[in-house]
């Protein structure tokens, strides 16, 4: 239907003018646009027009935005949307009693997807951004869903080629494997300094009605003197009421129900 | 480009085929959504070909669903995003000091669109949810923008047939022109059982940098003996946190300057 020459999709087309706006983008003139989508000009000025009739695209003076329509779309009914308004209380929880930045994420295509964050407390550095993306093996919320995922998720993870961020990211295989063992043994992941030096996360499994770790609920403490016992605890605490919430009764997956 | 017989354009059927989800329809089978577009089956199957090549939709089982990609890309760059990110800890002070609802709404196409909401207490009835619509007569957010904004909106709004939701629900116009000049001359809006007779909305202007109402905090309240006056302050005092945050200066626009 409608391909191009190059054999591509209309809606590969359209995802390619919406995926060039992003945080550091909001606002991109027309040839701008035209230019990051990498189509040619009068493709991607024809999609403009399509998308501006649909308020898909809105204009902002000179330039163009995403409009509302299609945040308001997809928020009505994504999944992402039930499961962080089951988390958002909760989250709350935790940024109260733990006083640092509390994170909500999931993996999706091999990277940590974050999907709510909460909490002003700048006490520490903190990378994390809703819609934001980060790697799997540096992260406390990819650590741990892996660990509690399916096996071949692990063994892919291991095949793969990891980026050493700072001198406690571990990229080894076999260190990563013991790693992996001893989260899925904890039943929650602490990696301190492995992005940012400054930082330790800790996180916690979220099940679904299944039984499925498939979200974490982590926080970022300094790792200096950052308080990490409580925050294992509030987590778990919470991370059981979120998972509640979501509909799950309290039984564990054979891998999960060794550990905790 | 690509348009059909009926002289849609591509980007419109894909819009209608998104469209078919929502709070109500998480999950369709393609028969279902199919018809639910209205679209020759036939061409909506391509599409959700398509949109399944994108991870815009993804299967669930037998189903059809929203996966997460288009949440993402539109999550990193929409100006509602922004705003309520610069709106959350806010609403969680409000939340905490009230202790009902707080909800963040804006106007979007002559109706309200409430794009956060905070607060697990259900001490009232709230028919607000997140990226859910709302008439502008009937709810505070509705009547605090409208108060505040262009003269020519107000007019629009008072040639329009308004809907009576209960025997508080102003829909004659001339009363409804008094109540917009008392809200504007107040500052804030209270609508009492305007749209459930056993609560109570309380609206308050959010100002962006040009010093324009751009959104509205409000809380839910119990109608009979809500906390009315502190529900007010807390909300004055937290909006002007937002407007900061968001680069407004202090300074505002005549029509409000004379209230505030």
């Amino acid at each position: 239907m409608a391909n191009s020459p190059s054999g591509e999709s209309m809606a590969h087309r359209i995802i390619r003018v919406i995926e060039a706006f992003d945080g550091e983008h909001r606002s991109l003139s027309a040839a701008e646009l035209a230019r990051r989508t990498g189509l040619p000009s009068s493709t991607a000025y024809r999609i403009v027009e399509e998308l501006l009739a649909e308020s898909v695209l809105e204009r902002d003076g000179q330039l163009l935005r995403l409009g509302t329509r299609l945040w308001e779309l997809v928020s009505r009914s994504s999944k992402v949307l039930g499961l962080r308004e089951a988390a958002l209380p909760f989250m709350e929880d935790v940024q109260a009693v733990v006083g640092h930045h509390t994170v909500l994420g999931i993996i999706e295509k091999n990277e940590v997807l974050y999907i709510e964050r909460i909490g002003s407390n700048e006490s520490t550095i903190n990378i994390t951004k809703v819609a934001g993306r980060l790697p799997i093996h540096a992260t406390s919320t990819g650590l741990v869903l892996t660990a509690l995922g399916p096996a071949e998720d692990q063994e892919l993870l291991l095949r793969r080629r990891l980026k050493r961020y700072t001198d406690t990211t571990t990229t080894d295989p076999d260190e990563l494997r013991r790693e992996l063992a001893e989260v899925r043994r904890m039943g929650y992941s602490v990696m301190a300094g492995t992005i940012v030096q400054e930082s330790t996360g800790v996180a916690v499994p979220i099940f679904n009605a299944d039984g499925k770790a498939i979200a974490a609920l982590s926080v970022v403490i300094p790792r200096l003197g950052g308080p990490l016992q409580t925050s294992i605890t509030a987590l778990q605490t919470a991370a059981r009421g979120v998972s509640r919430a979501l509909g799950w009764d309290g039984t564990l997956r054979d891998a999960v129900r060794r550990s905790l």
